[in-house]
């Protein structure tokens, strides 16, 4: 494969921002494309706090050598007719995605390929009439992604698989964690996952068995202790002695019982986000929520340098 | 209320011991009681290497001070006449259950509570003949429960409030961080959480979207990194501008879509379990279970000690 050295970054938000970040780290040009107004002075000063952030807490030797990578283009096609990948992180919202998709392709390279941040879309909604479509899927990062590595990898139909397998490749690269999906999946893995346990939590919260805080405790004092480094599968594996599948025939009945009784419904209950969103107010007051968002990525900077040792 | 200064431990399989070293390491002294033979020399020496590799681990300043709180009684009535509170950790059969429940009754100091260590069953099942039902409940812990502090105090019908909140208090006051119930419900809530995200794991694996180690990597680089910390209300909370009102109202219909999907089948798909199984044996042969399960607990005191900052 041939070496990645520009990227170029389409839309500009704090998840474009933290995937600058992500490849100007890795050494790699970034030239950054947002059609917003000034966007060059907003989006630039952002990125500095940022990766002064990220200094701070010990996971970036040289802020201002990274931030020299990083330049913004005068237009989408000066962005994209000179790089060897796009990632691009346009607004989320189906009519936006098929528009700068359509503009990617008129000014892709012919060895460049693309992926899309987006959460919510299937690649296959926003690729179809892309005449490169065979290099371009999606490529979803968690928020930010600069801070959490995992990153999915999900073709439509039409990508070619050495190109998927270049994603992946390049992700693993620039130190992010890559996990390829076979096809589209609506949520693919992660959204579906923290769906599965947010039902049950909503579930428990709504029928009164314990408050929004214990639930949460029991999470991050517990479940999520040995999430931040082992899977859900590992976490089985080594909690009955001959493995997993010894653990699926101790266990597996106790908890196809649970989901049992849950089969009815798994609506998030109206009622029951009144009052749980009622409870973290008394908890965190509306106004401190951006404080507390800068807390989390301390402490998510904390679990990244205690993962690596 | 008053002091809690001796701890019978009744059982003392690796959660008994665990709760032991808990109990011990918060200047408490711990009588334990084992019915098995030779338990003493055993059970003492598992002990020893656990404190030391809390030492070695930077989670205990004096191991010895620790041990030497710690003895073992010659019976089951010499363990419990004369304790404040009793942990019950005996193995996990109902018949078992019963009739250690029992025997704790019959001498158990009239100002003494009770909590047992069962993941599988409510306290209702084994307390119902128990002169002292109302001091008795579930006091359930995460193995090894001197790593992860989170336990669950689980009432029955009979339980006094005014008991389950002192074991509440109790908990804390060793370092533990407890969830409380309002009333029984099959799995508790940590087992409910876990088994709600392996039904979705499992469902995926089963369906081709991505290997088992994929959807590992998903959550310990991804999902787990906040959930180390956070939980997921407060998860969710953070991630949208107004909190997580705002946050159910934008993204509850696509994750009520997932569970639609779900509903007809969350049961573990036995061939799955066996090609999760063999994955699993391919990345870690079952000779070296043993060495991983070493590796996640220093794993988990580096999460420990990386939380506490």
């Amino acid at each position: 494969m041939n070496a990645i050295r520009t990227v170029a970054v389409v839309g500009a938000g704090l998840v474009g921002q933290g995937w600058a970040i992500v490849f100007a780290r890795a050494g790699m040009d970034v030239a950054i494309f947002d059609a917003r107004e000034k966007a060059e002075a907003v989006i630039g000063a952002q990125i500095e706090k940022a990766v002064g952030d990220l200094a701070a807490g010990g996971l970036c030797d040289d802020p201002a050598s990274l931030l020299s990578r990083i330049r913004f283009a005068t237009s989408l096609q000066d962005a994209v007719a000179s790089c060897d990948y796009v990632q691009e992180s346009a607004f989320e919202r189906i009519d936006v995605k098929v528009d700068v998709s359509r503009a990617i392709d008129a000014a892709l390279p012919a060895h460049a390929f693309v992926g899309s941040s987006t959460s919510g879309f299937p690649g296959s909604d926003f690729y179809a009439d892309c005449g490169n479509r065979a290099r371009m899927m999606v490529v979803h990062p968690v928020n930010p992604p600069h801070l959490v590595p995992l990153v999915e990898i999900v073709p439509t139909p039409w990508t070619a698989p050495e190109v998927a397998a270049r994603a992946r490749e390049l992700m693993e690269q620039v130190g992010q964690s890559a996990v390829s999906l076979s096809r589209e999946v609506p949520g693919f893995i992660l959204n579906r996952l923290q769906g599965a346990l947010l039902d049950e939590a909503f579930a428990l919260f709504a029928e009164g068995y314990a408050t929004a805080d214990d639930i949460d405790r029991t999470v991050r004092d517990g479940l999520g202790l040995r999430w931040a480094f082992m899977g859900p599968f590992e976490t089985i594996d080594l909690n009955a002695p001959k493995g997993l599948a010894d653990y699926a025939e101790r266990l597996g009945p106790m908890y196809s019982g649970f989901a049992e009784q849950r089969k009815a419904n798994r609506d998030w209950v109206p009622e029951a986000v009144v009052r749980a969103d009622a409870e973290r107010r008394r908890v965190l007051p509306a106004g401190a929520l951006e404080d507390r968002r800068s807390w989390r990525d301390d402490m998510l900077m904390r679990m990244v340098r205690a993962k690596r040792g």
